[in-house]
Formats: structure tokens, C-alpha cells, sequence
């Protein structure tokens, strides 16, 4: 089945079918989704926890953040149903340790409130490093924020996302994020206004088409660009041909921080579940259709992007401009309920 | 337009037509307010966390709590939708991370729960002075609490007032704080009775009316002398007159600790609405109508006011006696609706 061109309906039928793994009692706790999200300093607690915790109310089994010592306390108090390990410690053991959870994990969150210190810049670099080496860059890896700010300041992470399988790292950049990784890539600046002020939105989105597509060649990664319509774009391969996707479904025009981070959580756990379809087979065999493994990656990331958008408009709805990231954040149960049932 | 002398409903309505920023598709994450509130210490978590609450409900994009880093973890866990900073540790790398953050910001509320401790009256001289000279002053500063300590005790911080551009700063001194502001400002004190212990409202306030105007002139700031009446006073400059509003709507007779808070987190997201609109034109060009800044700070502060004891008479009316202050501050969101819609 050819994903691409397909109305809205079609992809989430489509993402249920092949996507989604269906509650069934002879899978044991983990089986459906072991995510880590990293992330999580003095400065910023709040953009881990949306993160993990929409990854867990999408239904992800086992939901971890690994944060700095200092950030970790706070985190756990939001609540007890998130896993908080403060291995970024900057000491070997803390990386040992780390070690040891990302080789169980299905998916990582890379970048929500980590910071922008050189250190921060260099764990991007190890994480990565890592996932490549020890686990064939078969780990997909998430990557929004500050993780965005590393690759865009450090060729050695651009080099080694480029080693990664095709469709294994998806970057979620706003606005500012995709001009900073665009200018690291030598893509050609947007021709008119500042990437402060944007343009309206059609505008806007014209002229940055191309760049998205371009970004994702260049960095060999998924690209989702968020705006008013989210377009997420793969890289083609030696065998495929490079893809979009665009989900315009109607989500808030309050903007608030975290939203992003609701985001890469709910494509988190959508990539969990792939891979327990993709990878591990859990349910028998896969599903007639989907070609590969980028496949199921874009389908993740078009329901990431639905469920957020339904968040921000029902929270919308309900709290108008006083609108805050937990009364989107909070929804997402609901909102995976009403798409896909229970 | 001229606003002053308007019946309550006009000003609301000005106040929408020419402060709000609008809801609209175009804007990104953050241009819709970005307001830090520098304050919290060890003795006091609560205020800075009601006034940063109140600027977020109010709709505020990014919502920041700058403060010692003793209160910051306790800050941290009353909601993850603030951001906060322990930037206040007396270092120079700490103020260097204040510097950086203060530049991204719209707006500042100065002085919630700082503590009267020398490094906290050295710190308000040195965020003034910081505003001042690189920022040219253009920045807001909205100063209370401990900050209004500071300012009464710290003729330097007196002379950096005076030079800030007309209508940038704003001070909501109580009954307590506007004779400790008199009385460095040299204007006479009120004859009768001691402040401690204000006549009934009427004589006390007819006696205080001259006496609002004058400090509004000493210190070139607009005061806000919060009272029975609110009275909001702008200072004279070389090409407009002083000015003055009164805002006597409803509120409550029960005085909860934290009320002032949720005044200054309201006004701060009004400033921030205001300089989207009249310093950066995010509209695409100014409403005509209100002559220059001050007017656009003015019915900012009166917004304020009106959320504010709106939302003391909603919890009086709900919870009586037994009002605690998170029973009026959560209220925003609310009464922002009802003045404003969505």
C-alpha cells in the first residue's frame, strides 16, 4: 500500500492497521513500549515530563525520563507514574548506567529541556554515537529542542545522523529550529523577512516546501516541520524515493511552550508500538502493505501530529486563551481513544 | 482618544481594541508575551509563582520565574507549565544567565517574595540599571513587594527610575508600601491617623489623591495605589499631562496574601499584549487612536485591576471567608473570557 497522497481517514486506517499494536493478553508489561525520554536540567523540568507523560497516556507500557541530578527530584514529584533517573551527571558511571536502560528501550526522546551547554552538546554527540555502534542505529531517536540546537552547532552529529538507517531519526523542528539547521546544512536561506517574523501562513509555507525536503536529504532523517500545516518529509534511499506527508487537521492558534514536546512523546510511543509490529513481529506477522520500516515512521509521525492538534483543539475549546500546556498534555488519552478506540 | 474620564465599559473596550494582541495563525510560539517575574527566595515561593500563574492564564505565550535557587525546585513542582530559573545565586555566571534571558523578554515583574536582604536591594539597582542602559529602558518593569522595599530604600534605584522613558515602569505599592515610597520620595505624609490604619475609605482616599500624583512625578513612574478605589496615576512629561484612572469595580473585603500578585502577573501580560501591538506592530499597524505608550500601559494597569478584583468577587462569592489566594489567582483564565471572549 502506498501511504502517500492518501486522505487523512485513509492514514489513520492505515496507521491502525499496520501501526498500532492491539492490546492482547498474551503480551507481557513492556512488550508494548519501553520509551526513554532524555532531557530534563536545572532550567527545564516541565518539557521532559509533557514528553514522557503524553508518550504514556498514548498507551506506551513503561515511560523513562534520564535527566540531570538536579532536575530529576522535581520531575518525579509531577508524578509517580513516570520512571526519573538522574544518570546525566557528566561521570562515566552515569553513562554506564545510561547504557544499561537505552539497550532496553524501543525508542528515545532526545533534546526536551536538556540545555545548550557544551556538555549537553557533547552527550547529543555520545547518545547518538552510541545508538549507532552498540545498536546498529536501529534505536529510533526523537529529536526536538535543545537536541536540535546540538545537531545544528555539531557536524560530528550531523555526521553521524546522516550513518543512521533511513527513517530511524526524526527531527521535529519550529520555526527558529528548522532556519538553525537549515543554515548548519548550507540550504539557502529563506528569500524574504525574518525567520522571527514569519510571513502569513501560505506564503510561508510555499517558500519553505522545497527547504524541508532539502533538510531531509541533507541530514538523512525524517524532517517534520512544524507550522500551521505540519509537513514531514523522508529522504529517499537507493530504493525509495524521497516522501511527504502534510497533516493540516484543525489544532489552536494559542501557542503554548510544551506543545512540541506532547508531540515527540505521542510519536514516541506510535514508533514503540511500529516497532513491536516492524521489528520484533508481536503480533504473528506484519500486515500485507507497508514496504519498509520508514513507512511505519511516517505514519507515526502523522498521528503525532493528529493527536497533538486534536489536544490543542479541545483544550482550546474547553479553556479558551488561558489555555496551558497540561490542558492540552492532559488529553491525550482521550484524544487516542477517540481516533483509534480502546 | 482620549481614555481618561471614560466609564468603565469604554476602557474595557479601548483596552481590547487597542492592547490585546489577537489570536491569530501567523504568530509564532512566543510572540504572543514572553514575561519573567524575578523574584522567590528562601522565605517565600508563593508570590512569584501567583504573579508568573496569573500572567500565564492571562494568556501569556512564556511564562518565566527568575529566583534563588533555594526556592526553585518548590517553584518547580507547583506546576510544570512555568519555566524557572535559580539565576539569583549572587554569582557573576548567574547574572550573565539573567542578562541572556532578560533580553528575550517582553515584559519583567520585579519584586515578588525577592526578600529585603542587602543583595536583594543590590540586585534591583542592578536589573534597573541593566534594563536601562541595554535596553534603553524600553523593557517594562512592573515593580512590587520587596522590589518597592528596594526602591524605597535605594536612592540609586530612585535615580535609574527617573530615567527610564515615560510609562516603562509601574509601581502597585499597598497602603504600607505607598507611605514607605512617600516618605523616601520626600511628600509630605498624610496628616491624620497613622498609615498603619487608614480612615474609612473615602476621607483616606481624598486625603491620598494628591499625594499618588505627586509620587507618580517624584519617581516618574506610573503608580498604581492599590486601595478600596485602585487609583493608577501616570507622571507628566514635556509633551502630555499627567493623567490618572480609577478603578473601582467590586472585589472582595477578604485580603489574602497573594491578591497583589495576581494584579501584577495580569498587568505584565497586558504590557507584553501592548508591545506586540505598539512597539512591534505584530498587527500590522497600530490601531489609530491611543497617542503614545503610557496610554497603552495605563489601561494595562487597569486590566489588570478589573481581572483581578473580578476574580476576588468570583472566589468571595464561592469559598467566603475561607478564600486562599490559588481560589482567586486560578480564576484568570476565566475572567479574561468573560471580559474579553476567546
Amino acid at each position: 500500500m502506498n501511504i502517500y497522497g492518501k486522505p487523512h481517514k485513509e492514514l489513520l486506517l492505515a496507521a491502525q492497521k499496520h501501526c498500532i499494536l492491539p492490546l492482547l493478553s498474551r503480551l507481557h508489561k513492556g512488550q508494548a513500549g519501553r520509551v526513554a525520554v532524555i532531557g530534563g536540567s536545572e532550567d527545564y523540568t516541565g518539557a521532559p515530563y509533557f514528553s514522557a507523560h503524553a508518550c504514556a497516556l498514548m498507551g506506551c507500557d513503561l515511560t523513562h525520563v534520564v535527566c540531570e541530578p538536579n532536575a530529576a527530584a522535581v520531575i518525579k514529584t509531577y508524578t509517580p507514574n513516570l520512571m526519573v533517573h538522574p544518570y546525566l551527571d557528566g561521570t562515566q558511571p552515569g553513562l554506564e548506567k545510561l547504557w544499561a536502560l537505552v539497550k532496553r528501550m524501543h525508542v528515545l526522546v532526545l533534546g526536551p529541556g536538556l540545555g545548550r551547554s557544551a556538555a549537553a552538546i557533547a552527550g547529543t554527540e555520545s547518545i547518538l554515537e552510541h545508538v549507532l555502534n552498540t545498536h546498529q542505529g536501529r534505536i529510533p531517536v526523537v529529536i526536538d529542542a535543545d537536541g536540535l540546537y546540538a545537531v545544528a552547532r555539531s557536524a560530528r552529529a550531523r555526521t553521524l545522523l546522516a550513518q543512521f538507517p533511513r527513517g530511524r531519526v526524526v527531527l521535529t523542528p519550529n520555526v527558529v529550529e528548522f532556519e538553525r539547521l537549515c543554515d548548519a546544512a548550507d540550504i539557502t536561506p529563506k528569500p524574504a523577512r525574518s525567520p522571527a517574523l514569519p510571513s502569513s501562513s501560505s506564503a510561508s509555507q510555499t517558500q519553505t516546501d522545497g527547504r524541508g525536503r532539502e533538510l531531509a536529504e541533507a541530514l538523512h532523517c525524517i524532517v517534520l516541520q512544524k507550522g500551521s500545516e505540519d509537513r514531514i518529509y523522508a529522504p529517499r534511499s537507493a530504493t525509495a524515493e524521497s516522501a511527504m506527508l502534510v497533516n493540516a487537521q484543525q489544532g489552536s492558534n494559542k501557542r503554548v511552550g510544551g506543545q512540541g514536546d506532547t508531540l515527540t512523546g505521542t510519536i514516541a510511543c506510535m514508533l514503540a508500538f511500529s516497532r513491536a509490529r516492524y521489528d520484533f513481529e508481536l503480533t504473528g506477522t506484519r500486515e500485507e502493505g507497508l514496504a519498509e520500516w520508514t513507512d511505519y515512521a511516517m505514519l507515526s509521525c502523522y498521528v503525532g501530529c493528529t493527536v497533538t492538534r486534536e489536544c490543542a483543539r479541545l483544550a482550546f475549546e474547553r479553556t479558551g486563551r488561558a489555555m496551558q500546556t497540561t490542558d492540552l498534555n492532559n488529553r491525550v488519552g482521550e484524544v487516542y481513544a477517540e481516533l483509534f478506540g480502546s
